[in-house]
């Protein structure tokens, strides 16, 4: 395909992507399909020789839309929402085009260089104290991470080097493989799986430090645990915050838990995945304090900020924690500025990915997205009201931003019919949680063009298919 | 930004973007710019209103482009190709527009199901044995990961599970820690920093076996090795093979590597990054003999297979150990198929990435990609038989594939002087590598539109700066 084709086929493209997007609410939202579908729809080998570009774009319709999950069909409130803008998407274009590898400054210095300064943009929106700005003499900084995962694994593995170091210093006869044996790291029982994965990657122990009514983190009985571990000779060396955890947007204590957390010497991570886009907002801002105690802060722009996947924004109180961690420089990568964003991540490649950071915020302007934000919780209230407006059903955990998790009063089974009803008619899609043993549904606010009408229309195909699930016998 | 407006701008990008890449050559390939040129240019927060299209897209020639390093120029040389296509380009504005997060397999069935048999698409092109490939009944199969370097930390994370488990299950008394204390993985002195960064992330010991006169690890090395540290009580566990090192595209002898690692119930990955590509070629393909040994196999399309970045592909062939390394299941992520794509890496989402490979195969062809290959390497040989009829210079490393190893004969002084004067000059840009201790120039065959007049100029520019620089007096 040369220049003047792709300049004919991107135009096509650009269609097709926007006419998907417009029409998105035709297609059932989730699809109705068994697995292994797919295989038998295209050949079992790569053609020898070339096809047509026609035949390939027929076989989007018939091989790929078939098996989608329509994640910006108003009707999508499962998991949390994932980001999906134009200006993202032009972004994104542009960076395909300039395809460099920002694994060092000089392997692309704009790249660098914005990725830098879009952090301090975001950071300011967000009010982070200054110390985690990168600025022109700052000792921290952000930088963008794939997913949230990758953040809260570097922040764990930066930790261990720490506390190390710092155990080492005092202790010159415990070996290296004697003190990771100790260190234990802690987060809430409601945290994402992958806090306990990057544990299992870090070959710490982790220990989940149980919520209260509201399913949050709260400084007294985490102190009890790591009071205790220290008695039983344990190295207490990290605590990963959750502000939104993802079953029910619950938000731990971090003004208690931080001044804690220092005092132990003990690295605090903040997880935001979900939640840290709100923080742009001044009446959100409050559920952020505590930051000044964190030594690392992470969100996922790519969830709530309007920027396409993946961006998944990382702050930390000092770089030098997080490069020194790591850092290894053969020749072929040196050069003559090693500071900024090199080695801050699991990957030595990446994306030039500030440039979607770039082109949202100056399209939208932070008044636009506050607004966007404002409006998706908006929503949630309306849902909630609906919820609690009828008796059949209740209200299972706070609802402070986009997620409301709801259930019909009764057993978990009943709950698990109404889900699978939901899920079969394909009309709208939920996602499950676990809360204090009973199961719940999560309603999350997902699309970016969502209005009140989808979800009335939701509640009212929740409650018809409600009312015909109440009519069988068995209940 | 609403749809009229998207397809109007998009339309304007998808020519920005042939513009671009059409017009690459009349731009310095290496930019001019001081560490920090950007935040002067730009202002110190994101905007509070929306700012006008126009003025964002003035800003990239103005903000943007004196900042890039062009990796598709066919003036740069420099580390190794990164990929570049019109198909993989349209297939990555799709993959924006549908926007899924591919976690699991409900979470968009085409998503997984189209990774897996792309993988396997692949793998036959490569004539990877059958137990790589997924099928339909296969324990084996491949994944798409970010980068090599994840795939690398993948392939040690999982062995070292398994290790862990097979040494407990006759050694009860051994607790994990003891265990991870005395495990030992190895690869080649010639291996990527992101290998050594994989040991220390997961917290065992790395040891680098020396290579031969082709910067090959050789059997009667690396046994050494492995029964001196069983001798010393440690448990040899992993062997990273390179087939195409970065420093000069060397190969370990992984036919004779293989058979030890089997007996010695060692886990070995082959990391072949850049050169996995050419294994499409039947020519080439001998060089990936003894992949039938190897537990996991990766390399990387999105460097020259004309997929963009990123896109590195692995293998294994046994699902099972990579999957059971880290499987946690959360109610949110619970669904009725849970076989395919699930927990095979380290982020919990990732984009739609299959559709570059899908796009790009089909519209190339093997043949297509074949050819491909085989012009850069017949450049490579150009460019070799050049510095050849130089008696000023010698060829360093055997040429097999893309990449050239040459030095002046003379000082290390002498040639990063050479290298300087081609940095600061920006007509072309090339990187270093140490070979024996020697400094060495790197030239790579990279860009898709390189021709051979590309490779004549840059010799003759090369030469001229030689000339240039012979001439000082202190030469």
């Amino acid at each position: 395909m040369d220049a003047e084709e792709f300049r004919r086929r991107g135009k096509e493209m650009v269609d097709l992507v926007a006419d998907y997007l417009e029409n998105i609410e035709d297609r059932p939202v989730y699809p109705d399909v068994e697995p292994g579908y797919l295989r038998s729809l295209i050949p079992t080998e790569a053609p020898q020789d070339p096809e047509n570009y026609e035949d390939i774009i027929k076989d989007v319709e018939r091989v790929i839309m078939p098996g989608i999950t329509h994640w910006h069909s108003p009707n999508f409130f499962a998991y949390f929402p994932t980001a999906s803008s134009y200006p993202a998407m032009l972004a994104d274009m542009l960076c395909g085009a300039i395809g460099c590898i920002g694994f060092s400054w000089a392997a692309s210095p704009a790249c660098t260089e914005l990725e830098t300064v879009m952090l301090d943009w975001l950071g300011k929106m967000l009010q982070l104290p200054e110390c985690f700005l990168a600025g022109t003499h700052g000792q921290g900084g952000g930088v963008i991470q794939g997913t949230a995962s990758e953040a809260t694994l570097m922040s764990l593995l930066a930790a261990r080097c720490k506390a190390v170091r710092r155990i080492q210093a005092t202790n010159s006869d415990m070996s290296e493989m004697e003190i990771l044996s100790k260190l234990v790291a802690y987060t809430s029982d409601q945290a994402h799986s992958s806090v306990e994965r990057a544990a299992l990657i870090g070959g710490v122990k982790m220990k989940k430090v149980p919520t209260d009514e509201h399913y949050a983190v709260r400084k007294d009985m985490f102190m009890k645990m790591v009071e205790e571990d220290k008695a039983d000779g344990l190295l207490p060396f990290y605590f990963c915050a959750t502000l939104g955890t993802t079953p029910s947007c619950a938000f731990d204590k971090t003004e208690e838990l931080g001044p804690l957390c220092n005092e132990e010497n003990m690295w605090m991570h903040i997880d935001a995945a979900y939640a840290g886009s709100a923080f742009i907002c001044p009446e959100f801002r409050p559920l952020l304090n505590g930051v000044e105690f964190a030594d690392s802060f992470n969100f996922n722009p790519h969830k709530w900020l309007l920027i396409n996947f993946d961006c998944s924004a990382m702050w930390v109180k000092k770089r030098a924690d997080l490069i020194g961690a790591f850092k290894m420089d053969p020749l072929y990568l040196k050069h003559e500025n090693q500071e900024s964003g090199d080695h801050w991540q699991i990957p030595l490649g990446r994306r030039f990915r500030s440039l979607k950071m770039w082109f949202v915020f100056r399209m939208y302007g932070l008044n636009g997205l506050q607004a966007y934000i404002r409006k998706h919780v908006v929503l949630a209230k309306e849902f909630e009201s609906l919820v609690r407006a009828d008796k059949r059903f209740e209200i299972c955990a706070d609802v402070v931003l986009g997620l409301v998790c709801f259930r019909l009063k009764g057993s978990n089974e009943l709950n698990q019919n109404l889900l699978k009803r939901i899920t079969q008619c394909r009309e709208i899609h939920l996602v499950p949680c676990q809360l204090s043993g009973r199961f719940v549904l999560r309603f999350a606010i997902c699309a970016r063009k969502i209005e009140s009408h989808h979800v009335q229309k939701a509640w009212q195909h929740i409650t018809q298919l409600t009312f015909e699930l109440l009519q069988e016998p068995e209940h």
